[in-house]
């Protein structure tokens, strides 16, 4: 279980905005936004927020289209000197951090995100269901000559997005009973990928970041069309690549 | 046909609150919601939640996503002698009470639960008909090694939650002509399955429940979720259950 | 095409009123609900309510999720004639009205239903296709053992719903490429099948119908809930109709 | 990358009215529709009007169902002297003008269409998979005999729509890596098709249009209908031609 803060000062200031972009408030937004599409049902998944050296997170276990700028937990990136003794600048009353912490920090130190997404998306679980039931590499989702991959960045420090003829890969690692464990893996996979945005978590569903806040949006929203459309694809006896060029 | 009360005093001031939080304010808040995913459609299903002695029911027959704090019933636990004549002390004019209240009370007092929900989610009802043709226990639904098992809690009266390697397990009971006689089979499988936290109905849907409303809500969406994946990996030719460990 | 009335006094007081309950308010919010359930798509379908002798009609080719009561069309029943020369005592400027008018028409003077609902739901189009390319009765949609057809009344001038136990059947007829001429063929399944409050049209949709707003609408729910859950049933290899009792 | 204008006078006065009619409202408004349906999902597609000599349009790359009307381009269609150098009269600083411009324009110029849409939607790119992956003429989608097809004009220039044994036909062009550059085939496509409302982009999504707003939004909807309709007829065995008459 990570720490938690219960400081006298709770520092309520770094979630009071009436800006509509300040973190505190885009998270229950987007949230709100995630739960209308399935991605965040039953109080699973989740997002944060990077600004500078702050950090803005969901909490672990609220209903996540009923979030308010109140639930939200601060920590500055520069503090975090033990990963495994987090403290936080806030932390609200009576809630706990989310296990999802660590992957959102991974995002943000290996790739200088801005906003980190984490869906449970059934589309992706399937997805990882068919790649762990295939005859061939299971580790990676590829598909390509799909209109909507030109979405995506080129990669972590490039500039421009992928073109269509491009193959996006997105890959795959195992699930573990513990999500803060997925951190060694997924920053693992960080390294063998340095261009994904994204890492599918087996039988469970996917992280997906990006440079801002809207980028990172729309590439999960991308992301889960491409999942739908190769399970689709599936059902349909379609193939996901094709040499068209 | 369930006994109404018609009071000259109809006891008004128990579903009159500012209280967004008041069950007679959160279950017409939960029943439009639950209208949206489909689990209430043509006026099935419904909800209920416990305070303390008092049961707060949605009626019969109603649209569910137009219910008011009007429509709810409300009666005491305590005063229940005969279950087959039930007392409330709020009942609105010209409504009936619905069928399931005997299966709600069922939670209440078996379980300690504080919220039970009732939908006639499709999911459900495939899953009941999948199992019902299978060469296989037809009476129990079995999934593992998907993350949003651990949304459920391990059991009546323990702690913590499911991991991700156990196996979720939800009885089916078959379905019976009037809606109050699953009150026997539906106890009888919450005594065969003491942790469990739902009872699958064969051809009509799911009874969920939780020790607080927000988790109700969390383990009813949760299921809806393992419920629709589950059909999705029988169009997709995936077993349910895996030995990953 | 019907006839129009464009009278200097429009009559509009027969469509302006404060109470939401009001057919004139009523029909464009539930034009607006089927919208988003995907029943009038592409300005498809439509509704209409009586009250005692006078007719409110949704007009032709409207987009449906954004009528207003001044859209609405009204006549009165004892004082059309002739069928084929319809007078309207209110008609909305520069609208046309619906060709589906005969066939509602047909639910309020031989069923003595309040409201008729039209929708163009792909489940009741597939249906009947699944149905055409049957080796046996194809002008019948049959299923039974489902809980959801107790939300169906027993039939015309009957009291009660029908039981879980039995069978809900459905009469389809043929599609003609002007809807107005599909009123004698509705008119025989009506014959036919004196106790149906619906009628599929071959690769087109469904009239559904009942004795109140509230009882046509929760029919045409229960029936697209059942369209859709038959079509999956296909999908999956399970039967629409069981032996159990 | 199209040219973008940045005058010290911006012209904001094109993009400001009170009227929701006004397309620089009307835009936004259909986008966030569009959003609801899945069809400019992670910023892909979008909507141009035409008003007289006048172009609106959505922009390249923003969240659509939270475009402002601050965000719309406008230019003037008699004064394009170079299709490789669009003059803007309005351009929203620091955004870019949508790829799909020449595609917009030509529906604009040779049709005369008012508004254009164009869908990222699923059931649009199923349907060019499978059409690519059949044994047939793969360059076109027809189907005949659905009523919603009714929803369509029989053609530039004509009266009236098509009828229900009519068969739609909707051409099929390649995709090629810069959007812009499918402007000579989509151009093509209209002259083999002189009747067609709408052409299918393979693996990328649908261009649909309307001689009024209301028009290419019913047709865009009744496309994609007809799309997920031929999907999932596909998905059950049953063909999408057939000889009834």
């Amino acid at each position: 279980m990570a720490a938690t803060c219960q400081e006298a000062n709770n520092n309520d200031h770094l979630i009071s905005s009436s800006d509509t972009k300040h973190p505190a408030n885009l998270i229950p937004e987007l949230c709100k936004k995630f739960w209308g599409l399935g991605w965040v049902t039953g109080t699973g998944g989740g997002a944060s927020i990077r600004d500078e050296d702050l950090v803005y997170l969901a909490p672990s276990g609220v209903q996540k289209e009923m979030m308010k700028p109140e639930d939200i937990y601060v920590l500055e990136i520069s503090k975090q000197v033990d990963p495994k003794k987090r403290t936080y600048l806030r932390s609200p009353p009576s809630l706990k951090p989310s296990q999802c912490t660590p992957l959102f920090m991974a995002a943000f130190t290996k790739r200088n995100a801005r906003c980190c997404i984490h869906t449970h998306s059934q589309w992706a679980v399937l997805l990882t269901l068919l790649l762990e039931n295939a005859p061939f590499n299971t580790r990676i989702f590829e598909i390509n000559n799909i209109e909507q991959i030109k979405a995506f960045g080129k990669g972590y420090q490039k500039q421009g997005n992928l073109g269509y003829h491009d193959t996006l890969r997105i890959p795959v690692i195992e699930n573990t009973p513990f999500e803060e464990d997925l951190t060694e893996s997924l920053e693992e996979a960080m390294e063998d990928y340095p261009d994904t945005y994204a890492v599918l978590v087996r039988r469970h569903g996917v992280y997906v970041w990006g440079d801002t806040v809207d980028k990172a949006k729309a590439q999960a929203e991308s992301l889960d069309y491409l999942f739908q459309l190769a399970v689709e694809m599936r059902k349909l006896g379609l193939p996901w690549l094709s040499d068209i060029a």
